[in-house]
């Protein structure tokens, strides 16, 4: 891929934001790329592939949204990205169509090198993006990934992300703690909210609003998704509010 | 290595392939660099050090082919890419001798920082690629690993690299399978082409026509290579022609 | 963190050195940055970040040496690289508190992205180093990591590292040898000095100069570390001199 786009783009700065993405997992791809997008210089190109449906019916889709550009399987892996847009119209979207802009010869494995990575590398050096082929306004966006209340002090949250160093992102926002709240997760209860990792007692699992504004549970120096058995995608129950014991 | 480059090449742009190629695998190595070389621009050189021969005798090479430049061990880690000029003379290969393009002290153990990467560095800014030394003749190139026939509708294929997928490519080209084919992996048979990852069922082994351009065995959305039991090197026997059943 | 620097500094060089450093290793990280920065161009700006205590009262620093710049955590990390000037005022340290030179809201969990990415972007674009903060003269610098005599003729040695070949690099010099020496690892005894990985026989474990100067333990094509059972922080016995049997 990156051959590719120095052939068309020889100026074009390539960073590489994660390559630990689980295979095919259009959420975690989702999430990472939603906490990190907004860090890059507008006017970037990012290129999203994680694409579980390569050579079948799926669409390869440009997308702009708030001076950033996506390119990216239609597959849902931009709804964390595009939900923050909540009025219509806020993202513009084209469906790739125009295959000048791809390789000579486009194979079913590996739209990336094929199809993402050349069309990227065009808008890069300046292609306008309406080229890409005919605007969309079908995009498949998913339902936001939030905590689900199931009565008025319980709420059920989800496990989005674990980090390299085995800190386990959920989708709780602080504001869904209240002042006093318990995580059940099996048998162990996280009722501490520390400020940064170091206020945690050796052993101790606790939580931490997370540089994403997500809160991760966390053990100090070691990796609290071993210690309580947490995975992407995993279930915790959260007891919320002021009544909490 | 990147350090080094950066001193003598200021404007150098790095690209790092792959840092998985299995320790000292020659075969696998040469078999990567093979089939990426091709998606970078003319000119471009290429540090390819697989090297478990560091500090012997082997000899440190730099090698034009195709408008590409190789600097390598001279172990036959560029052999794949150099059986595809069969013609005499497709390539000039040039031992490196000359000291006053490598670090000023070479260790024994690490060539890709002490010789390769300052060679590189080097052919990088303009120095012409016959001042590294003498020009040679008898590169080491090894015989192609193709898939070996042992009776008319019988051949033996290898595994020649497993992707981060668990994707298992082989070196069968489509024109070996025939219009009926089987796969015999351990008790699996694999008998069915497929033109995309999607159009497998859930669990089914399929073959595919990889990006690389070689038959790769392929799980939807699982590790073939762990559900297999394959691994880099591994034989495969396949029957292959009308006559099959 | 590439994002923020790229904001800052759209023409700066990116490199990664290692992702490889053990989760929250401050020891193994200054290893490894003590052994690679030096090839790197004089004015190069080094980002360090192995930092367990974020978020704490651990200071953040800048640090001038040699024509480097490091932005680092004040937790010893830059301790190897520190050790080797002797001499007082070999380094200029800087607290950094100037709150302009980094993101608008600080995190209290990645200090990475938020202080030492921006502060160094701000660097690489001609900010002053004194700029940053305050002149300080109590970095944190541990006492160096060097084998220790117990009697005339034994010491104490330490693995600083496992590469990813398995090597496992000590904190021994060749010096600390001798003519003569044995390396007592559980019941295996090292006695064999080579110059290169090739001159050990198949499944031999040796002692070898390694490309960072120190004396590595090597297993011909194999993993030492995993043979041997030995891992970061381990204590290696060493008798050394001409009277050993």
């Amino acid at each position: 891929m990156k051959g590719v786009i120095l052939s068309i783009a020889p100026d074009a700065r390539l960073v590489d934001i994660t390559h630990d993405v689980g295979s095919h997992d259009v959420a975690e791809g989702g999430f990472l790329i939603s906490t990190a997008y907004r860090y890059f210089p507008q006017g970037t190109i990012h290129v999203v592939v994680v694409d579980p449906g390569v050579g079948s019916a799926r669409r390869p889709v440009a997308v702009s949204s708030r001076g950033h550009v996506f390119v990216a399987p239609d597959n849902g892996v931009l709804s964390p990205i595009l939900q923050m847009d909540s009025e219509a119209g806020a993202w513009d979207a084209y469906h790739i169509t125009n295959t000048a802009l791809c390789l000579d010869r486009v194979s079913h494995t590996f739209h990336g090198r094929d199809i993402f990575a050349p069309v990227a590398a065009h808008l890069a050096v300046g292609v306008p993006l309406y080229t890409v082929g005919p605007k969309i306004t079908d995009l498949l966006v998913s339902s936001p990934n939030i905590p689900r209340w199931v009565d008025p002090n319980r709420l059920m949250a989800n496990v989005v992300h674990v980090d390299r160093f085995g800190n386990v992102v959920t989708n709780l926002r602080l504001e869904h703690l209240g002042r006093k709240f318990v995580l059940h997760i099996g048998d162990v209860k996280v009722r501490k909210l520390v400020s940064h990792y170091d206020d945690a007692l050796p052993g101790e699992c606790v939580a931490i609003e997370g540089s994403t504004g997500y809160i991760e549970v966390s053990v100090r120096q070691a990796s609290a998704a071993e210690r309580l058995r947490l995975r992407q995608g995993d279930e915790i129950e959260v007891e919320s509010g002021d009544s909490n014991q």
